[in-house]
């Protein structure tokens, strides 16, 4: 068995994140950059992860009674034209058609046809609240048409320059809330619920603590009366903006006309909501587990949660081996954790025992459970959870480790939290002064820019002229969290009185 | 309660079959027309089909060893310049993206910004044979890294000139499989593997009965070796092409250079195939089964396979009748149809009892269960099924409703197939001279252009010649079909001996 080097991953963490970022999702075989601009590749393992995120969504969308649709990929352009601030924000960098038809070019090669040049450009969706907006417009008549609670997975495409795989790509695959209320009172408060539905989600299942507040002006959704977002610590000590809910006033159903008969008769616009999360979960998963073996997986978005790998050498202990594990999976399987049935593969493919045992490691699986003749004879597995080191591994009878698998899977999901719980607070911290400010956000070695101090909360007055400021620091205002309550004080910027603190990080 | 009309959808079937069509897709809730050209709206309940139907065929194709990924929506137009045939099929008629920015066009619009033109222009999907290509190549280096077996859920854009709601749409959803080989033989299993999969599910869970069978050089996909369909007779007993497997052999792994070591150290391209079913899928379930009433699900495929109708006048009744259906709900749920819990819902919205009845008829909900106060003394309900007439509704004790539930779901998916199946053969015939075949296929009144014999079963030897005259006719070859067993005979368009007899028909 070759010896393993000291760290699956080189660089790790300390060396250079940003690097170990990309090796990490390298080594987990999670996606890779494809030949398309800033678009890449989702390879099967990183692609299972993201359908379990999906799963788990969809049935919570559904369950608070949403339901889901499906609208055009492409936007006429003249409906960015329509909402200046929305315009602002999105119409900028996108993918536009102009064309409908290649043709030769004469030289063996293809061009756009001249003659099949579209009178009025379409944009690849970056959002789609301008179409759906007007679909909604014909849907809604009268209040008994409402409320609309429809949700849609799709992809979308924002022209980045500077890509990073999950994090930032120029098309992601997401899914985007779209909901219209008879009332301000009631989309203010599906504005609230899908907030909390995605802090649950990303806590209880992503085992990634967050932060929920509101956005400043200059951070909200272009359009928007409010933006309400979940802010998540990676361990760079950066913030991850993970989700976002925005509650949109009657801002686009008036330029959308979106308008009913209310009970009194009378003809009144819409109040609508938007929501959304997306690929970057994955990311955000990444960067809050993975360690410099690799990637960890949260045994609920697991797509195996345990990996059985048999080690036999000749035909005869192949199938004294192969059978036991066969029994083994099956009794694994009949167990659940989460009210599902347990996840359980066993990999028998024809390759080093050692080499497969670190592909499981670098891909994250939570339990490993290695079963050789000796192991069969003695009716136990010798188990691996990647929630320790690639080292401590011990021989577990195997009726125990059936009996208590739900529980270890539980134990495992419940440590990650809880460590990346320790990571954010060790790492956040109240300031009063700019100097401590300032401190606060500088490297502490010049050589390794990613590395500061954390989240901070101070006390501060919205202003956009000390968001200017701050972007000379590279720091950005999180949000206002909702969980606040300090008592008021003066803001560190402009000595005005403030009554609340925001939460100040550096960020994706 | 208003007097139902005759029938809820017109005009009917007979009246106007493509313009019924149209009614029954919105009548049903299906989906609709959107502002963008050729792009449709998918409606909840249209989606809900649509979410059916790739929940089973997404655990089809995991039960044969696939798995699912991503790849990019864009393909950068110099991959269509390297398959020539591939081109000449796809390059045509597509959405190109040729800028990457938006910027005002100084009389208060927009246009794309000359600044921001791209250098080679991005094709939005039509099929991904050639982006995925792209990537197999670097995947595969021996004979090691086969087989790979990929499916991907995904929207594609053809720009077609005449669309049709499901049927034929610029913009539609689908999953394509893309699989590379070592060998040949393997090859051609997985192709066959996925036709005999797609057949399964045509006629297992749409109760849409199908031929499998070869299409001839002249319909098939651009670049394949062999095509292989299955083909659906609607009700208007034109044939509608519903799935297809390609078997790719080597020309797309040679177009792109996906070659491996072989088990002899030899270096050789791999086999590769790809295979396909869309949103077209919704559009033939619509046209096998519904009726002048609207849409008819099969159970399996319906999203509330029993809708349970209240009905009351004062709140106490209310309370009482509430109290039962929510009990019938919780027991039908507990039952199971196809190894899954029965999908029951409630409807007690506040619209008269006759305007919901007949929005569950028009939606196709297989099964229907009025419960009034007098129902619920008697502890039955007023079932009505949607495989019976409107009228046709009987008092079942609610006891034997629940005990029977899985049991009449299944009766009514077996009845559909065998309804379909009826259909299609005496709408089938041999024929033998050409004289037969042109009356046969010539509309028997001229208002009708529609109806027309069906399916015609002739010996036929492949000829380019033979497929242009048919065009005159709109008349097509669906396919060769597989289980043909006729003896050899003489090819009704040149006399030459043919070993077959070929499938001819109308067609979407």
């Amino acid at each position: 068995m070759a010896k393993p080097p000291k760290n699956a991953i080189s660089p790790t963490r300390e060396e250079d994140y940003p690097e170990w970022y990309q090796q990490v999702v390298k080594a987990g075989d999670l996606a890779e950059n494809s030949p398309v601009r800033g678009c890449m590749v989702i390879k099967p393992w990183g692609y299972q992860i993201w359908e379990n995120m999906q799963r788990t969504l969809d049935g919570m969308f559904k369950a608070t009674g949403h339901e889901n649709a499906y609208f055009p990929l492409f936007i006429p352009m003249s409906y960015l034209e329509k909402e200046a601030a929305h315009v602002e924000g999105f119409a900028k960098e996108c993918a536009v058609v102009t064309h409908h038809r290649l043709e030769p070019d004469g030289e063996g090669g293809l061009q756009p046809a001249p003659s099949a040049k579209l009178e009025e450009p379409l944009i690849v969706r970056p959002t789609s609240e301008t179409i759906i907006g007007e679909m909604y417009a014909k849907w809604v008549q009268s209040y008994r048409d409402l409320p609309i609670l429809i949700n849609q997975w799709a992809n979308v495409v924002r022209w980045e320059l500077r890509t990073r795989m999950f994090l930032r790509t120029t098309e992601f695959l997401w899914q985007e809330g779209h909901t219209a209320h008879a009332t301000e009172e009631e989309a203010v408060e599906e504005t609230m619920k899908i907030l909390d539905l995605y802090a649950d989600f990303a806590e209880n299942h992503m085992a990634m603590p967050v932060i929920k507040g509101t956005k400043t002006e200059g951070e909200r959704f272009p359009g928007a009366v409010e933006t309400y977002s979940i802010e998540a610590m990676m361990q760079d000590r950066k913030a991850l903006q993970a989700g976002t809910s925005h509650f949109l006033g009657q801002n686009f159903s008036r330029v959308q006309q979106i308008k009913f008969q209310d009970q009194n008769g009378e003809e009144v616009f819409a109040w609508t909501t938007s929501w959304g999360v997306s690929t970057r979960l994955v990311g955000g998963l990444i960067m809050t587990h993975s360690d410099d073996d690799g990637l960890v997986l949260p045994p609920r978005l697991a797509p195996n949660q345990v990996v059985i790998l048999p080690i036999y050498r000749s035909d005869e202990e192949r199938a004294t081996v192969l059978g036991f594990c066969d029994a083994l999976k099956r009794d694994l399987s009949a167990q659940t954790y989460g009210d599902v049935p347990v996840r359980v593969a066993i990999d028998d493919r024809d390759l080093r025992g050692g080499e497969k045992t670190w592909q499981h490691i670098k891909r994250g699986v939570p339990i490993r459970a290695e079963v050789g003749p000796r192991d069969v004879a003695a009716g136990s597995a010798f188990v691996g959870r990647r929630d320790q080191s690639p080292k401590e591994k011990s021989g577990v009878p195997r009726d125990e480790l059936v009996a208590t698998i739900g529980q270890t899977l539980a134990e495992i999901q419940d440590g990650m939290l809880a460590r990346a719980v320790e990571l954010r607070e060790s790492n956040s911290c109240t300031i009063d002064t700019l100097d401590d400010f300032r401190s606060y956000f500088t490297p502490q070695k010049a050589d390794k820019p990613e590395i500061h101090g954390g989240f901070a909360r101070c006390h501060y007055v919205e202003d956009p002229a000390v968001e200017e400021q701050l972007k000379k620091l590279k720091v950005t205002i999180r949000c206002l969290p909702l969980d606040e309550n300090d008592e008021p004080g003066e803001c560190i910027f402009t000595g005005r009185r403030a009554e609340h603190r925001a939460v100040f990080a550096k960020s994706y």
